[in-house]
């Protein structure tokens, strides 16, 4: 492929994925949250056209309360989701932008840091120097990589926070747009969750692929011939983009547990009051929660591990033979690999939105397997093109001093492995915290002996539910490692997000389902509506813990290409375990997971003590809070929840920023090396199983809720014993699974990355103590 | 020092400890377990005498009672606790002998695979053939060591039960006996208790030296010069004491854990009744389950460590520069050490039988503790006297091709950096674990908000726990492997174990304590009685958690000396991680204490439910069992545990045995190298943090019951909304620190021991599919 093609390619797709995600807002715009909705739009499917589409498959265990359909769902209820919605909105803006300040300061102060020690490896010289991988070139001097490492560290954290800003803009706005929809039928509600989810999925990956290949573009103005650095450069892309997203998962996972805690121990628990009932003096805090956790946090998240997989590409394949042939398109083929993932997902959502529409309660859960189905399949054979179009039929890598051949279609299938094994983890996610599955059902059926042993159950499935995954990402990393060496892994990687836009699309449905059941019970809607919308969320549980297992299995792969490629740029020949500084390193690293969690924890624990006493605080003195006559405090607890997190979120955050620069420091880059190697391969089995025992928790409560069968209906109803317990089992997994292990993947990424980016001067001046 | 001086030093400190151990069995025995206790003993402190050296502290909290003291504590309650003990040691006989007789089966099987895999090495060739280390020397052929190694395989498995089973003898022999000393007051219980462990620890410690002696120099008979070949097979013997010790643990662990489950969920959570109250059908079970689960387990389990520890310094010694020379002191060093930690322990116990007795409850911890400062402050004089006694001031080891000179001080500093990196462990784990210090008291006090916030405070806790004993364990890898490559790490193991006598008593002293308690309880003594047993239980919950902590450190250095070792004998030049073979086996066996923790976590959990529901059954459907009028059938929850532990113990215990023949056989020997590194530095922390976790939660509860300050006692009383929460988190606590946790490290201990016994094999077969 010439490279003009792909300086049309990449752009173009970049801008189709922008386009489609404006037009997917635009369709949600047009359900308005007013008390008459749009004629047009409103009418089709509603009144008697509606119920017939409904009623056949979503009466199953609900029956008898008809008579309740419209009641409450009018005017004033309308306007009260507009309030709500409203409530929500500011109180998550005033979080991010307090976040986005408190951020603004460390990067400001992290990229002086990037600056002063990538200056300093060859002492702020601004000569040029002898290229360290092709030899007879001159490349620029140490001193512009570290002006242009701090750049792309800049862009990228800049690019996450506005994707974590857009994503959850969207959200907000969709919620209460959902909840309308529900009183139209379960298809309408889901469409509007599902579209929504659809923008901050493209918006994402479009941005991400854009702002990378502008930069690229931008930077080669100043690099010209040398390739070597402007793609070590880039990689402070990668690391602006995941610290920003260390921060963003650690306050608000904390932010969001500590009000969805607190709120049900006082609320569900001692109140007994519903989840989300208006009294609760945390619930908005509690809303606000999962749009600054789980959609801001994620869409950083995800937005990291893409941006670092790339990175990770593209400098291995900048060092090989292509990039000493300065075959553009062809060092390009991550960035082609994403922007054809954009064409396919973009495809892959017009089957949930358009082709095979959603009609009833049972049809949500295999509409959102369905994508993931589709956008692997289609992607594989999108993968195949661009692989024969970009690539040359062979070339050489240069990886740890090792010469190796490698054939286009070894790539291939290197994005092939990738893709199939995040299906493969998706699948396995999905069957160990759906409730259509019998572990999940095993864990509802123990809570008949009380809290202890539905515990015991989750935390047995969340092991178990490991085993799969690390096969899956074993086989990726053999097949990967073995083919196409460390740029194998991270093209393994890029095959499992080119689909991320997709992935991020069900996987931000979840809270904004979760948020639209909220309005609803805070709107006091009729509860039809919330049935509908609790359905939505149950499947939105387990695309949430799909999402988790995604982000971590690419983690994983993405980790490792970044090991990779600090090994190669420290210049470390080997990573021997008998060496006890790599030991050492390796035992210490296997550690970090369990500190960090540790600190994660107790945060929201501590954070979620609080909440309970500002919230029974508030129940003891305002008269008629409990009565529904008088109106909670809610600001108070979203500023426990703010406080918390903010204060919270430093500890582990300068955790995992600083022990690779100490480690690499103080004992060199290979106890570091050992250190990276440990916290990944500890670090994936921790993450898995916190992420599926809280999914397993939180579905299995709502598998007694909802009584659909015989053995839930025995189980329940709520306020039974049994539900009790699989309440408190839902209480722990919520740091769990929202807390402490998604910020793993965080953890080992960011690590990895940010040794990467510090490879040079580790290695000029790193290991003070062991060397 | 001469050969002769070993021979004499070695046999001689064994039988010092077997008479020694035989002694305390004798001072417990002189308590008399009939209505008339013996005159001589009883009255010395019996009446008033008692009371004045009691009544000044322990009456702290417990003011009142004085009324009831010897209500209830008369002739018939001690016929009652005849009755009990006589119960739960004919349960506890019956439950092993029945276990053993699997363990038999499955003995004569490994034994034979063990034979037939070693002897394939070399076609079953009768031949002598060129040494591997010692160049020009003759060595015996492969398949002597295959008879051999089976023989010491056998040797291993039969003194490992053996240690369990005298563990388990002396255990039911002096739980009422300690139950029966309470009436005499908190120190003459605590005296019985602790002297009876004693007797296990030194009957196991001077056991497993002695018959490890008499092995090797049995097997010399017939080696005569081949020392390679004579220590190559010894190493089967810690293979034959770890894996008894697997299904002990394991086994054990699933009885006792789903027992006491079993019997707290019916009886505390739903009847309300006190803990161990007769009417529970339960309880026998529950009390059988501490000693076959607690006692034989660890015994066996620490036996183990204790053995393949010896081995893996034996091994490697053998093919050193004393090897060669044919050094018999030196090369014996190791079993020096640990004759010397003998006479040390011997000392040490009489701190705190003889020289400083326990007068006060308050009393009992800063007892315990000192008995670890005590043996660690003389055994590193003890190291010094014999390390400079043994070696010579320098040798040589060969390991992985590498030629290191090592001078004796070296050594001596390897076994000072074991030993006082397990007094870190010791103390950290009892900071984290006694009710004494905040961590435990944050997490009592977060049942205020209910028992969601207490499970995650308390897993926050096991996570931070890890924290220390992992630097700890680093600390000593690095000054062993660094001064003396795998010798040192194996010696530094050896360290830590060298007071295994006194680490076992004080570990043994739990469970005898917790039975005691039960013992009151069920025989009706008086609310006095109980209080004493209750605080000798609390401080054994924190020595069991100690001792846990030791068992995990110790292991991991045994399976890093174990997994050296291996890649010596198995020839491998470096375990690189950047090799996808060894990075992929990382990955999995860091997943394998996941997949381990999964199925033991779910067989408790399951074995439970069973367990409640007899235990419901009969409250239901036996007259009068709640009033006390009825006698509970406890045989049926004795044989519901029996049956759940003999069937659920094989499925992990086949994936410990069979993953590493599998990888070895299929994938190779790089490939096993990644998972036994994986598997270690994962399975430290989860194991760390498993016990430490359970260990709080339970003295959490009992911080709550016992209400001795302001802060408990608004946390209080027994029933109270906290104290239900802490008891939930009891429970969850349950398997954690009984049944997975300690199982943990023999999975990692067993797959190293288990590689280097098959070394040869893998190394000349082994890699079918990746080579």
């Amino acid at each position: 492929m010439v490279a003009a093609v792909a300086d049309v390619a990449i752009p173009a797709c970049a801008a189709v994925g922008i386009a489609f995600a404006l037009w997917q807002w635009f369709l949600v715009s047009k359900v308005k949250v007013s008390a008459y909705a749009a004629p047009g739009n409103g009418h089709r499917n509603g009144g008697a056209i509606f119920r017939s589409e409904d009623d056949d498959e979503e009466d199953v265990g609900m029956g008898g309360d008809h008579d309740e359909e419209e009641e409450g769902d009018g005017v004033v209820a309308v306007a009260r989701c507009a309030e709500i919605q409203s409530a929500i909105s500011v109180g998550a803006k005033s979080f991010l932008f307090t976040q986005y300040k408190y951020l603004a300061g460390f990067t400001v102060v992290f990229a002086v840091v990037i600056f002063l020690f990538l200056g300093s490896v060859h002492r702020f010289s601004t000569e040029s120097r002898p290229c360290q991988y092709t030899a007879g070139r001159t490349c620029k001097p140490a001193l512009a990589n570290a002006v242009f490492s701090t750049a792309s560290f800049l862009l990228g954290a800049a690019t996450s926070v506005v994707s974590g800003y857009l994503g959850m803009r969207i959200a907000t706005y969709a919620n209460a747009r959902t909840t309308l929809e529900a009183r139209h039928g379960v298809g309408r509600a889901f469409a509007a969750a599902f579209r929504a989810g659809a923008v901050m999925g493209f918006l994402l990956a479009s941005l991400g692929l854009l702002v990378l290949y502008l930069t690229i573009k931008a930077f080669a103005v100043y690099y010209g011939d040398d390739w070597e650095g402007l793609y070590e450069s880039v990689t402070g892309y990668g690391l602006g983009g995941s610290s920003m997203a260390l921060f963003g998962r650690v306050g608000g996972g904390i932010y969001t547990k500590a009000a969805d805690v607190g709120a049900d121990l006082v609320g569900k628990v001692e109140r007994n009051i519903p989840e989300d009932d208006p009294r609760n003096p945390a619930v908005i805090a509690d809303n606000v929660g999962d749009n600054v956790g789980d959609i801001a946090g994620m869409g950083s998240d995800l937005f990291g591990s893409y941006a670092e997989s790339t990175c990770a590409a593209l400098f291995v394949a900048s060092i090989s033979s292509v990039g000493a042939d300065h075959d553009f398109a062809a060092v390009c083929y991550p960035l082609l690999v994403s922007a054809a993932g954009l064409l396919v997902c973009l495809v892959t959502t017009l089957f949930a939105t358009d082709l095979f529409k959603v009609k009833t309660v049972r049809g949500v859960a295999p509409a959102l397997k369905m994508q993931l189905v589709v956008s692997t399949v289609l992607m594989t054979v999108a993968a195949l093109v661009v692989t024969f179009a970009a690539l040359p039929a062979r070339f050489t890598l240069f990886d740890f001093g090792e010469v190796k051949q490698v054939r286009n279609w070894h790539l291939f299938l290197c994005v092939a492995i990738g893709l199939w094994a995040g299906l493969a983890i998706g699948f396995t996610t999905e069957y160990f915290t759906s409730n259509a599955y019998s572990p999940v059902r095993d864990v509802a059926d123990s809570c008949r002996t009380g809290a202890a042993t539905n515990v015991i159950f989750g935390l047995a499935l969340g092991y178990k539910s490991v085993i799969v995954p690390v096969f899956a990402i074993a086989v990726s990393i053999y097949v990967g490692f073995t083919l196409a060496s460390i740029y194998g892994i991270a093209i393994a990687a890029l095959g499992m997000l080119s689909t991320v836009a997709t992935g991020l699309a069900i996987d931000a449905y979840g809270p904004i389902s979760d948020n639209a059941g909220g309005i609803a019970e805070m709107a006091g809607m009729s509860r039809r509506i919330r049935q509908r919308t609790d359905a939505l969320d149950a499947a939105g549980n387990t695309t949430a813990a799909i999402g988790k297992g995604f982000a971590i299995g690419s983690a994983a792969l993405v980790s490792l290409a970044l090991f990779g490629a600090f090994v190669s740029r420290a210049g470390v020949a080997d990573v021997n375990v008998l060496n006890p500084k790599v030991f050492v390193g390796l035992l210490v690293g296997a550690m970090l997971p369990y500190w960090f969690s540790a600190m994660t924890m107790k945060s929201v624990g501590s954070a979620a003590l609080k909440m309970v006493e500002e919230v029974r605080r508030q129940f003891a003195t305002i008269p008629g809070l409990m009565e529904g006559r008088a109106t909670p405090d809610y600001a108070r607890c979203v500023r426990i929840s703010t406080d918390a997190s903010l204060r919270e979120m430093m500890p582990p955050g300068a955790l995992v920023l600083f022990a690779p620069l100490i480690v690499g420091t103080f004992f060199g880059v290979r106890t570091l090396a050992g250190l990276l190697a440990g916290a990944l391969v500890s670090g994936v089995q921790i993450a898995i199983s916190a992420s599926n025992s809280g999914g397993a928790w939180d579905n299995a409560k709502k598998y007694i809720e909802a009584g659909a069968s015989d053995h839930a209906k025995a189980l329940g109803p709520k306020g039974s014993d049994a539900h009790k317990a699989a309440v408190i089992g839902d209480t722990i997994g919520d740091p769990l699974k929202d807390t402490s292990g998604p910020s793993l993947n965080i953890l080992i990424k960011l690590m990895a990355v940010e040794s990467l980016v510090f490879a040079p001067f580790f290695a000029a001046h790193g290991g003070l103590i062991f060397n």
